[in-house]
């Protein structure tokens, strides 16, 4: 269940632009106005309020937003502005893109992506990938990621795995002796394994992994953390986790990003962007009952000025 | 170019339905006439006429004409009528479906499915495929194939290619070198030569193998020619055939499927009714060039009563 808070009754695409146009006119941006409009108006109105701004005023919204904050990705609040505006498929485009740039972590943040979304959605993401950079996904996933990470990388950027509910119990069952046989023998980057990862439907795998407990006693991810140094392995078990339960990954990165000193902002931004319209209740339930706390309160204690305001919007905090 | 012949005046869905009732009226069937509409008729069109002839008569046209003809998917006639009713991306989704469960030569296929559609195309294929065998492609083309083979045809299927003018010349120019550097090495299964051959968009490949030609005095696929017997190294220049000259590669299958004793009338039903709508005036170029014979001719020779009047409406002979 998403997060994000509509009002019952949204303006119009045209007064929206309108207010965005106030927000942005003479010295300084009323940042409350901007964040009263855009963090309240799901992706297709948001699509609309741009499509209005460019016909209205010929000018691309985007790029208005980007004068009137810093501009700055690496300024929080207007990352995180920025990153909310697209739509969903842009947004993730953008993040595998840098993912594919950036020289570290950059293989969890295309995995998250090609494992959390719809078929569907996930092939929007292809489309925008297409448009806006010239190149596909998997020919930038593959060129930039080495050894086991790209064996699994590219099949699941490059998967459409079927979403209906038919489960094959038969398969299901050989389906598990086989990861279970593979995991034994320690072979962890087999192409079996792999295939089974990369290509069977959520629902499926779902019932190969609870005859693989069922059968063999312990849930694959135990049996995964043999050594919990090695990145390979971690890597896996996120995978897991990342096509079974999305909203427990989703909670464990937020967690990481909020506890110690400091926190990591880029993944919180993303976090948030990426989940308040679709699944950001069921995130903050898990993220309750992990830590004792809410997630509002962790981000208010975490986080300050418009950049807590936006996020704090997002995740449904306030009224709309 | 398409070599279908659609008449200036199409009647409409509706006197098409009626048409084609009439001609399984009774006894027998009016075959002359059920070639008469069909192999007239665009996608589009007999996507119309189906819909149609549901909603006039209740029934699916698709049915019908099993129930008409033999239904035998062995009958030459039959599969030919059948296959060409169905949309594009349906009938590319059966052909795939077909060769994973073969025996032989189901290697071909899949690659010749994957390699010479437009991305988009293939996106379409994938969710015919969902919609039909409630799986998805890489999922048993995965399942059903393996080692090297496999190898190239998951990502192979699972390419979305950018379709796309530009071409980087810098990096045709390094990966005409490591294609260079991995086939003198005999490495032909090397995991940078699949990369490059499955994931770079047609115009950049096609720039990176004229660096080859270029800079290393002979073609690719002169230089994948070591071992004719090598049935790995005849799959790879296939791929690049149908990735650079899709028209060349379909004259060569139309050659073998009629040449000599015999015909290889699932080869020269496929080629013909994928490529009707598409290029089948180029491959008819390429064939009266190669073979001094027009394919009119060639098939005429080679295939006889109702069957080669579709092959032959289809490719274009005759009025429409």
């Amino acid at each position: 269940m998403a997060s994000l808070k509509i009002s019952a009754s949204v303006p119009s695409p045209t007064e929206d632009s309108e207010q965005l146009r106030k927000a942005f006119a003479g010295w300084g941006t009323n940042e409350a106005l901007v964040i009263k409009v855009l963090a309240h108006r799901n992706a297709e109105q948001r699509k609309l309020i741009r499509e209005t701004y460019a016909a209205t005023f010929g000018k691309d919204l985007l790029k208005d937003l980007e004068k009137e904050v810093s501009g700055d990705f690496e300024v929080t609040f207007d990352r995180a502005l920025l990153l909310w505006t697209l739509c969903p498929a842009e947004r993730d485009a953008l993040f595998v893109n840098e993912a594919t740039k950036m020289l570290t972590a950059s293989n969890w943040i295309i995995m998250e992506i090609a494992c959390t979304r719809s078929s569907h959605d996930l092939f929007m993401v292809r489309q925008a990938y297409h448009s806006r950079y010239k190149r596909s996904i998997e020919e930038d996933v593959a060129y930039h990621t080495t050894g086991d990470f790209r064996k699994l990388l590219v099949p699941l950027v490059s998967s459409f795995r079927y979403e209906g509910d038919e489960v094959n119990m038969t398969l299901a069952n050989s389906e598990a002796k086989i990861l279970h046989e593979k995991i034994s023998d320690k072979v962890y980057n087999d192409e079996e394994l792999i295939r089974i990862l990369s290509t069977r439907s959520k629902s499926q795998l779902n019932a190969t992994l609870n005859h693989y407990n069922n059968q063999f006693g312990n849930s694959i991810n135990k049996d995964l953390k043999t050594d919990p140094t090695n990145e390979y392995l971690t890597f896996l078990r996120r995978i897991i986790k990342c096509l079974t339960c999305p909203e427990k990954y989703f909670e464990k990165v937020l967690r990481y990003a909020i506890k110690g000193l400091g926190t990591d902002e880029r993944a919180l931004t993303r976090v948030v962007t990426t989940r308040a319209e679709v699944d950001m209740e069921r995130i903050k339930e898990e993220y309750h009952r992990r830590n004792s706390v809410t997630v509002d309160r962790a981000i208010a204690g975490d986080t300050s000025g418009d950049y807590e305001k936006v996020l704090l919007a997002l995740i449904g905090h306030g009224d709309a």
